[in-house]
């Protein structure tokens, strides 16, 4: 099988809007960066163990200096999101002189956390333009256009809005959860950070798409799809189709197999299982049968597919993570350690110079800051319009990576109605509506708030949301959500706070695409003294991993140019 | 298609040792007992809501005998396992005079969590005669019987041994999860036990079947599984075999389904994907395949099939629950409500005589105790050895249900390898050896201590187990374990403690199997005043919510006879 066709088809999957986040180094890879990035470096530092996979990574430390001579460098950072916090704390094992700038009023760049008192603030009008109409119908059946409202026509304009949720409740409005696999959890483990279960997968949520009528239960739509698909090739053995490739024990034993995977028994017919659920739950009485599922011919006009592979993705596998009572946990733990004194919130860079000598930095309101390096932890398409030397290749590869739309909304409600009315603790319905996906809060059960995810859309999706006014992409939510939960969707609602990432001041973007490889691979590298880090250099775009990847590949770089330059 | 061959294939997942907890429910099923729980109850108390479904619960309240005159009776309740307790609770909510008579010297029963300081006390030599063989090969290849020592041969022999835990460290030795539908939930709500999710399924963790010559990760198995079911369905339905059966355009729903469900793409074959993990993580550079998976043949005769369905049924499903700091939060909140002076440990019931105007319970070592009513909240083959004047139906339906064993055994480790080398975090490792399962800790990650359950057996396996002394069965979890982690399953150990349940005094089974129907709607009647509460006697065997709902039953049917009978 050709990998591109296998990738086209992830790719795919990724721009129907199933699992986006999770798919972003997967679009990378479709994207055919495959086998461009630079070879390991020559490595003069004493690495542990590692007899597969990549060396492991090993921090700067004072003990460099001291058994080689010469000193910790002084470095500006442009960034407090995690990938310049990350390289900050990293640097600072080694007594690096680091200073962090970040343009907005708080440190954590897309692991945004919000609460009761903070402001969310968005870009009016600027990115509007692609948008309009690309949500299609309204959720309500309403004629309107998906966005009414005109955002304001100045780009410089700012809506400003006060979270008003109560004590507790938070909304991890950028990342929300963490793989077993991922460098994320080191830094959650060394930093003290405690963590809990996300809730990625839920056999109780729902599956609502455009080729149904009303929702069922994931387990429900699971176990009709695996039931099928079980008769289907039952029978098909049994008559006979796979004489050629099976050898009779083989064949029982698939019989065997599928006889259990889709609950068809020796009649290889399926006509449902307990696996579907109950109309009523056994308890004193036996539980009663859930009705009998629907034609084969309905199930697959249901287009289940790619909602019931998400959690299959290696990104998206139960169990997931995420640190108790928020997100920001890790970057407020970064920036602990980088320490207050050394993290400059508000301040812009407007120009980047390299030298020979030195980096200076100029900056909004201060007098230019100079450093030995400097690490651009900034958004590639933040970065290109910064004014700076590093020539036009550089400026070029930096223009390269296309910011993509993605927002969620939080809805806290007063009440848990999906805990005690659906007997939902946690986890995501998956739609192909415009919402994407709803999620139900992972932490915090039998409380009496709770956030709501109500929608996280991607692509196209997304960039409709970006073009609506809150109250507008709130209507959206609510109308479609209701189509999963009926009324109560709409009582107990406390406050909603939505976020368009392509509208966040300074960040402009969920995450990036490379429509090509171009330039990758450059910036891989350091131009001059500015090295560049991000999820986007990464095989984990839109993955807090990505991020701290990059970043301890550039430390290491950097500490070896500083060991190696005296 | 035949429900009873259905049934059958359950039970028969049952048989073989996978989830055999999660399907006692449906081996009372098969045994044929469907249909024959008595109906509802003519119920004279107002219920609220409840247009589908049983009539919800309203528990006893004082203001039941304000409106109808009467007084709360003096109850008696035998054992202070999850039922009795619950009973107990309950009644006291209307005023009833509770006193809960308790054999062993703590609350709980079988849920019972085990801390360092603790002694877990076990029948010596009782429950041997079974067992001796059927453990099968040694797991290390030494020729010796599986059972070496001479188990005590009286009956009354008891085996002390104390826990040596660590602070924090804790086994749940008995009920360890909990489904989002059950009761049990509802409890913890209303009792404020804080939950947190259990990890009832790992795509990390492993499976290892006798047909594997090494385990692989449960994603890896999962996608080579579905990846041939994928490539034999399409091609089958490419080659025209399912051309009677779907329409053309059904076909190409269907192929679009199976090319991502398999990861088989447009040449339907399935050459390994994504989902199987990688060799090397995604990061800087993009991830390295795991290698080519094994041959179709491979992969049928691996014996997959239970293992990775275990997590469809519905009591197993994904996400599940447990208290924070213990199972035993929930009973010890219960016994709380209760109140300590109500609940005398220690004290056995050695004769129960209903009368016409009351019921007196004699006991070991004290006066006979006199009330109103009583409930035997005991495992029935325990209540049918106390000499009662029930009848002989009762005395026979009692002796009808036959205790069956699981045992478990709790490996606490000063190091959490299965989180820094494994990167499992939570979860089971599932295999066909007579360990069953091996469960990780879904609690407390990244701290320094942690709790492995190294075998979860059930059945014929279990019995084996029982037959052995503490020491085989350790070295057989060890010597079994180390075949799925090597060498680091064997380092840094601390301690371990197994629990045979069919040892367990006074209760001597770990859940009942009733081999026919017989007796059972006899037993969810009183026998004059005495009431039968337990999992027992519900379709939610080897379950609290089992428990619970029994109680919840027993409550409400006796209130009524109170306040109907004055």
């Amino acid at each position: 099988m050709a990998d591109s066709a296998k990738r086209a088809l992830t790719r795919r999957s990724l721009l129907v809007g199933i699992g986006a986040a999770g798919g972003a180094g997967a679009m990378y890879a479709a994207m055919g960066v495959l086998g461009l990035a630079p070879g390991p470096a020559t490595d003069p530092l004493p690495r542990t163990g590692g007899a597969s996979g990549p060396a492991p990574y090993v921090p700067p430390g004072r003990s460099d200096f001291t058994l080689r001579g010469g000193r910790p460098a002084r470095v500006l950072v442009l960034g407090a999101g995690v990938a310049g916090l990350a390289c900050a704390y990293e640097l600072g094992k080694a007594g690096y002189d680091c200073v962090v700038l970040e343009a907005r009023d708080r440190v954590g760049g897309r692991s945004m956390t919000l609460r009761g008192g903070d402001t969310v603030t968005e870009l009016a009008g600027e990115h509007t333009g692609t948008a309009r109409g690309a949500g299609g119908a309204s959720p309500d059946g309403s004629s309107g256009p998906a966005g009414t409202a005109t955002p304001a026509a100045s780009a410089a304009a700012l809506d400003r809005r006060l979270v008003r949720f109560g004590p507790g409740t938070y909304f991890n409005s950028g990342p929300a959860r963490i793989a077993q696999w991922m460098v994320t959890l080191d830094y959650c483990r060394e930093l003290g950070v405690p963590l809990e279960v996300f809730v990625n997968s839920n056999a109780s949520a729902y599956v609502l798409t455009s080729g149904m009528t009303a929702p069922v239960r994931m387990r429900t739509a699971r176990a009709d799809a695996y039931g099928y698909i079980s008769e289907l090739l039952a029978k098909a053995t049994d008559a006979g189709a796979l004489d050629a490739r099976l050898t009779p024990a083989d064949q029982a034993l698939l019989l065997d197999f599928l006889s259990d995977f889709g609950e068809i028994g020796p009649a290889l017919t399926y006509t449902g299982g307990d696996r579907r659920g109950y109309g009523s739950d056994p308890g004193i009485k036996a539980g009663t049968a859930l009705g009998r599922p629907p034609e084969l011919a309905e199930v697959l006009s249901q287009g289940l597919g790619r909602m019931l592979t998400m959690d299959a993705g290696y990104e998206q596998a139960m169990p997931m993570f995420q640190p108790v009572g928020g997100m920001d946990a890790i970057v407020r733990a970064l920036a602990g350690r980088v320490g207050a004194a050394r993290i400059r919130t508000g301040t812009r860079a407007t120009r980047i110079t390299t030298g020979p000598g030195g980096v200076e930095v100029e900056i909004d309101g201060g007098a230019p800051l100079k450093a030995d390096y400097c690490v651009a932890a900034l958004p590639p398409h933040v970065m290109a319009r910064i004014p700076a030397n590093l020539g036009a290749d550089v400026r070029s590869a930096l223009a390269t990576p296309v910011p993509m739309s993605a927002g969620k909304i939080g809805l806290e409600y007063g009440r848990r109605w999906w805990e005690l009315e659906d007997r939902v603790y946690g986890g995501a319905t998956e739609t192909d509506l415009d919402i994407g996906h709803i999620w139900y809060p992972s932490h915090d059960y039998h409380t009496e708030r709770g956030l709501v995810v109500g929608y996280y859309n991607t692509g196209p999706n997304a960039e409709a949301y970006d073009a609506m006014p809150h109250r507008e992409r709130l209507r959206r939510a609510l109308a479609y959500g209701a189509r999963v939960h009926g009324a109560r969707y709409r009582r107990d609602l406390l406050d909603a706070v939505s976020v368009a990432w392509r509208r966040q001041p300074h960040i402009e973007g969920a995450w990036v695409r490379w429509p090509s490889t171009s330039g990758l691979s450059l910036l891989q590298r350091p131009a001059g003294r500015v090295y560049f880090a991000g999820d986007w250099l990464t095989h984990l775009i839109a993955w807090q991993a990505g991020a701290l990847e990059s970043a301890r590949r550039v430390v290491t770089d950097l500490h070896h140019r500083v060991l190696k330059e005296g």
